[in-house]
């Protein structure tokens, strides 16, 4: 089976869709949530826990891959799959906004990115090329294209200059591939300055992808413009390829985005929240630290089905988070992960009712109360 | 169902034998071993992981759980198994080893032992009746009695000074006992001197307990005294009792005690070199950080029918250890705690079939060579 995408079915009140992906490694129902496995492991997840939480598809990253243990070593260990023991859908990143994050450790050229590794400063370069052959070492069913991530704040003229070297790069990344059966996704930059973006969605769609990516979102930009690209540019985009806002985000912002046309989503908060001891749940997020759930024997949500809830009192994850236990990690990400799934599951149920908007305008009401 | 013990089958060529414990929360076939679960968590393992490794009696610790959460906060969330979702049995420590090993934060009174708290500087009195208070409100299946762990080394003066403190301290637990439920050990002290532990067997089986304990083992002294101790005391105690090796220990450590009589042990070391790296196997001992490890597609024990075994390889969990990954301490732990509870399932089959003492030989044997 090679990568194909269906809509299923269009929202009447918004721009958001029903659909299903399909990859080597199996089906992809959208909108969907991708749980992040930064370094070939969703952080304190086993992968059968992963996929009990109802995760399709996972995230990981090419950076971090190719530093340790190295993308020649997973593929003579078969491939990511293999190597972590997760049969479904994998998408990897490029690498790029590792690598632009690494601040004075990397230098932009014309060619690709010098860095220097964050474990022992060892000196690489990462071009379009070489971030193709990296996923397609892990085999990867989506990879994505080595993009210039525009920061924000930048000018006009930044942003122009930004968005020529994703454009060659995005070209490059097109020529390198081989083989038809992992995917590769374009991304489209513009910084915050919306024509800019409709120019750059049509010279990275002019290139032809198998979906596209709105990057360069959540790079410190207030909410509003956020929410204003992915309003304005998502429906630009083919209706016929997925649809994926990179690094998003908070349960609002994938509402948000859903209803803006967008079908994939990625992002830390879930995992990283629960290592913090920050908790989702469908009434209030839970600070589990803190003393009122001392002695509290109720789940950490009455309504959630996860091992987690049905299984231990606030009480006892309030004990395991204060006494530093790495119990408090595991039960924490599966309950924060299964709330994502939770999350994308009713937005599906509700696009193929028809009723979203209706769940859209009441899940941001109460958010916004909250 | 109240505390019993059956032994089932005494073996010819050893001192070992096959038994039964009942508790109120089910059956522990013995001899077995007791992973330890010191925050009322078995570090990195779900309950139904812990079960899954076969694992059918844990350990807990007293003095930690006194401390936080509180015993009196466990009582009102209904008691240890139900705090931490444990169904099995429980058995908890009196607490006075952690505080003995306090040093100079513990004074020894007649009354007790004060302490202050390693976590906030608390200055607390634990006496006997208060180590069996917090046992009877974690709710334990099995309590042991606050004892005074004579260290290794001490002169003979001192060891009969600790033993005379041990049997007064043992009299006061069974006085603050209430109810039928909850089963009281006894421990045996008396240092490295064979005539003063006979001299305590008398004192503390004339008390007259559930089951008993040699303490005052594992504490620095060399190999040999502490098998000698086991060989010579162990066949002093009652027959129709449960005997028990506190904080043992190596898996040869546990063949040795078996075959001197031992029914429990109880240790870190599966689950602290599992959080370490080192790693058990039937043909040697895995430390898996080592570079040998990174492109090694076997799993850690091929014989081994646990999680970690049946799903990724040495090369992964390399990769998960040295990234520091949370995953590298479930799937170690998993590893390590399924070892030993395979070991204690093929001590007590050759105990069934009478082989027991081939097997103790050539296991013996195997460990020295290697």
């Amino acid at each position: 089976m090679s990568f194909s995408f269906d809509v299923i079915k269009k929202d009447e009140t918004t721009q958001a869709r029903l659909g299903k992906i399909m990859t080597p490694h199996g089906a992809v129902d959208t909108p969907a949530f991708m749980p992040v496995g930064t370094q070939g492991t969703v952080k304190a997840l086993r992968p059968d826990e992963i996929r009990s939480c109802g995760a399709q598809i996972i995230l990981s990253n090419t950076y971090h891959l190719y530093l340790r243990p190295g993308h020649e070593t997973i593929r003579k260990m078969g491939g990511l799959h293999t190597f972590m023991n997760w049969p479904g859908p994998i998408l990897t990143d490029s690498g790029g906004f590792q690598v632009f994050s690494l601040g004075a450790l990397r230098k932009i050229l014309p060619e690709g990115v010098m860095f220097r590794s964050h474990i022992d400063g060892s000196k690489h370069l990462l071009t379009p090329g070489k971030a193709v052959e990296i996923q397609q070492a892990l085999g990867s069913d989506i990879m994505m294209c080595l993009d210039d991530c525009t920061p924000y704040p930048a000018t006009r003229e930044e942003t122009q200059n930004s968005m020529a070297l994703t454009r060659k790069w995005a070209k490059m990344c097109l020529e390198a591939k081989t083989g038809p059966d992992q995917a590769l996704f374009g991304i489209v930059q513009g910084g915050t300055y919306l024509d800019l973006r409709k120019q750059a969605v049509e010279e990275i769609v002019g290139l032809g992808f198998d979906g596209y990516a709105l990057g360069g979102v959540s790079v410190g930009e207030p909410k509003d413009i956020m929410y204003a690209i992915a309003r304005e540019i998502a429906p630009l985009l083919p209706v016929e390829k997925p649809r994926y806002l990179m690094g998003v985000g908070t349960p609002e912002d994938i509402v948000h985005g859903v209803s803006c046309g967008i079908d994939l989503f990625d992002c830390v908060i879930p995992t990283r929240c629960a290592r913090h001891g920050l908790l989702f749940t469908n009434s209030e997020n839970i600070v589990i630290k803190n003393a009122r759930w001392r002695e509290d024997n109720e789940p950490l949500d009455v309504t959630c089905d996860c091992y987690t809830c049905k299984n231990f009192s606030r009480g006892y994850l309030r004990h395991l988070y204060v006494a530093g236990e790495i119990l408090a990690m595991i039960l924490n990400t599966i309950h924060n992960i299964r709330y994502y799934m939770r999350l994308m599951e009713n937005i599906r149920t509700c696009l193929c009712d028809g009723t979203f908007g209706a769940f859209r305008n009441n899940f941001l009401k109460n958010t916004e109360s909250s």
